[in-house]
């Protein structure tokens, strides 16, 4: 495709390189997850109750970006394959929160170790600098991102 | 969650900012790609159409990573929403080559547009060099993941 001359040059090639990578990464994400028996929002919903204990219903739907039309599904499915389970705040019995089972967290363990060995292949010859200049660029854009979202 | 100790730090903050800086991108562009009317698969095509000109169903298959039986029904809505058309190779009658529309490169570029707007209103505090660092630390990512898929 041409590009329009009357756009920045990095800016046209950080979104293209994001989309390309992020196509690679689902596809991989997506073989991997396909030898767990689980779909790809169900480890991103796995992965934010492992991250941060545990969330209502609303908090987690902010966390996945999700309207929590789509979530409830989601999460009624998860419970019935019995990777998260329901529970009463105690603190206030009226709050349900979301908890991962350990069934839940030995499958995210799992994927997290075979994505990590897909990437460290990946990542075989690139040297140690390089990999950190590649963690603070994408710490950059994701910190960046975050705030613009918090903005919205 | 508790990180596993044996696991190199750098390697497993780049899975986690990857996946994060995704979920984030995809949720942008679902935004966008919802005031035209078309869905994150149907502008990858596009997106794929626009670059490589005319694509065979297997070649598009291949620059999605998807299964050709995933796509073949998303070519045939593309084709009936007036996105795409198929046509007969001039050289080799029997081959079907898929083009997109003037719509839909019409609609693709408006869209690139708003992707740009958003990231150009992101990265606006960021100065050139550091954008330049981020396309390095993207374009490495992505020729290694490349070369790996090209494995496979």
């Amino acid at each position: 495709m041409e590009e329009n001359p009357a756009f920045e040059k990095e800016i046209v090639e950080i979104d293209r390189l994001i989309r390309l990578v992020s196509l690679i990464v689902r596809k991989r994400g997506r073989d991997i997850l396909g030898n767990f028996d689980i779909t790809p929002p169900q480890f991103n919903a796995l992965l934010a109750l492992a991250d941060f204990g545990s969330l209502t219903m609303g908090e987690l739907c902010e966390k996945l970006y999700l309207a929590c039309s789509t979530a409830t599904d989601l999460i009624d499915r998860m419970e019935r394959n019995g990777l998260i389970e329901r529970q009463r705040d105690q603190n206030d019995r009226r709050v349900i929160r979301l908890k991962i089972t350990e069934r839940g967290q030995g499958i995210i363990e799992k994927v997290i170790e075979a994505r990590y060995v897909y990437l460290t292949n990946v990542l075989a010859s690139v040297t140690a600098e390089e990999k950190r200049s590649i963690v603070c660029a994408l710490n950059q854009l994701h910190s960046l991102m975050t705030q613009d979202m918090a903005k919205q």
